[in-house]
C-alpha cells in the first residue's frame, strides 16, 4: 500500500528567516502524522530545514534531486532520487506528492506551482505576500489554499488527504 | 552557425481571441526576422497560432511536444521533437530558446516563465494582465520585459538580440 | 544519513517464469540487507515480482514510474514516484542507484545496464544469456559482474557496497 | 508539414577512425536527401563529424544537448536543444527520430538503439562487430537492419521512410 506523500517546495539560498522557522516546524508536523516528505533534497533553505524538521520527529524524507550525484544533498534526505535533469526535475515533485506546500517563494518554487496546478494537485501556500497568492489563486483557482502557520497547513492537508479517494490509506 | 531561437508560450485550448491574434503577429514577425520559433508544438491556442504565423512568412519552426507521437502536433510544426515527457518539457522549452515572449497566460506557461528566470533567460510578457505583469516582475526583476503590443515586443526582442554576447549572428 | 539503494531491472509482461523466480528471491534478500529497493515500479513481471518479494521481508520499496498517475503501479511500492516521462526516466534508475542487478533483459532493461554503464555504476547479470552477458562486459568491462543465482548476486552487491567509498553506512 | 528526421547515433570521444569516416559519409547523403540531421549535438566523434558532413550538403542540422548550455555543442549544429537533463535525452532523441542509424557503439548509443527498440523504431547499424548487431537483432528483431557502408545504411533509410505511413512527405 503506497504511502501518503507530502511535498514541501520553497526556496534555497535566498530563503528568509521565517520560511526557514516553518520548514523546520512543517517537517516534524508532517512526519508526525506518518506522512513522506518530499523535497527538491538541496542542502540549503526550505530543502535543508524542512528534512531536519522531519528527521527529529524520526520522519522518512526523500530527496528528488536535480544533480546526478549526491555532492549538494541535504545530510537529511534518507532516500535520494538523482535525477540529472536539473530544474525539469521539478515536474516529478509537482506529479509524485499527494498534495504540495509552498514555504516561501522564489522563481524555482513559483514554477512547481504552476506545475502542480497543471497536474490538478492542491497547493497550500504559508509565508506568500497577499499579491503572490492572489496570483496563484487566480491562476488555479480550484487548487491553492492559503495557511499563515505551519500548524494550519499541516490541518488543511489533512482534510485534503482525507477527502481525497485515490489516496490509500497511510 | 547556430541560428537564433525564439520561443513563444502561451495557453492552449484555454486562449483568449486577444493572445491568438498577438501569437499570429508574433509568429510572422520572428520568420521575417529569420529567427526560428520555439514552441510546446500542440495543435490548439497559442501554440498553433505563432506556428500559423511563421509559416505564413516561410519561417523555421520547432515543437517540443510533450507527446512521444505526433497525434496533438500542430500542422506548422517543421521540426517535431518528441519528449515524452509531458510538462518537464516546459525546462527545455525555456533552456533553448534565446529568449521567451510569453503570450497570454495559464498554468503551463507560468512555469515556463518562472523556469525561463531561473535559467537566466529574458521573458516578454505581452497580453498579461498587471498584476501577473507585477508577479513576474517581482519574481525575476533582471529578466522580465513588459509589451503592449506584438511588435513591440519583437523590437524588445531585437534588443536582447544585439545586445547579447553569447548570442552568435544569424 | 541516507540510505543505500539497490536497483533491480528486468522485463515486464515478457518476463520468463525463473526471472520472476529470481526476482521474488532479489526482492527478499535486499530487503533482509536493509538496503532500499528501487524498480520501475510497475504492476507487471520482474518489477511487481522483486517488490513483492522485498515486502515479505517488510522491506522498504521505491518505484519510479514511467506514468503521471499510479494506474499501472505495482501494489507492493511503498513510495511512488511519478515522473510522467516516459523511458526517459530510466536514466533515474541508473543514477539513484548505489549499484543494479539485471533480473532477465529485454529493451528497457537493456537501456538501463547501458545508461548504467554510462553513469558509471556496477550492474550485476542473472539470467542473461552467455550472448548477452558479453555483449554488456564488452561495452563496459569495469562495470559489469555476472552471477547465476539471486544469493549469489546479494553477495556480489555486498562486496561492492563494502568496498565502494562513496556509499554512506546504513 | 513536418519534416523527415534522421537520428544518427554513435561514440563522442571514444570514437573509431572508420566511425568518423562512415559518420560524415552519412551526414553528406542524409542531407542530400533533404531529411533534416538529428543528434546528440556534441562537439566530439561521430555527433561531430555527421554535422559537419550535413553541412558540407548545406543540411539542416539539429542537436539534442545534454547540457544547459552551448559550452559543448558542434559547431555544425544549426538548431540546438538544451535539455539539462543528461542522457535521459537518449530517449528524446529516440523519440524523435523517424529512423536512426547507429554508427559505432558505445555505452550511450546502446542505450539509444534499446529506447528506440522500445519506441518501436527501426535501427539501422552500421560498423558494428557480428556479437554487437546479433544482440540487437535478438533483443529487437522487428526494428534492427545492418548495413555496410554509409550508401546502403541511407538506402536502407529510403526504404524505410517510403515504407511508413506515419512519415509525411518531405
Amino acid at each position: 500500500m503506497r504511502k501518503i506523500i507530502v511535498g514541501v517546495i520553497g526556496p534555497g539560498r535566498e530563503a528568509n528567516v521565517e520560511s526557514i522557522r516553518n520548514a523546520i516546524q512543517l517537517g516534524f508536523l508532517i512526519a508526525t502524522e506518518g506522512w513522506i516528505l518530499l523535497t527538491g533534497g538541496k542542502n540549503c533553505g526550505v530543502m535543508n530545514a524542512v528534512n531536519e524538521g522531519a528527521k527529529q520527529a524520526n520522519g522518512l524524507t526523500v530527496g528528488i534531486l536535480p544533480n546526478n550525484d549526491h555532492s549538494t544533498m541535504s545530510t537529511s534526505v534518507d532516500i535520494a532520487i538523482l535525477t540529472g535533469m536539473g530544474q525539469a526535475r521539478n515536474n516529478i515533485n509537482a506529479l509524485s506528492s499527494d498534495l504540495l506546500i509552498a514555504c516561501g517563494l522564489g522563481p524555482g518554487t513559483a514554477s512547481e506551482i504552476a506545475l502542480a496546478i497543471k497536474a490538478n494537485k492542491k497547493v497550500i501556500l504559508l509565508g506568500l505576500d497577499a499579491a503572490a497568492a492572489s496570483f496563484f489563486q487566480k491562476l488555479g483557482p480550484r487548487y491553492i489554499l492559503v495557511a499563515t502557520t505551519a500548524a494550519e497547513a499541516i490541518d488543511l492537508a489533512k482534510n485534503i488527504i482525507n477527502a481525497s479517494d485515490n489516496v490509500q490509506p497511510r
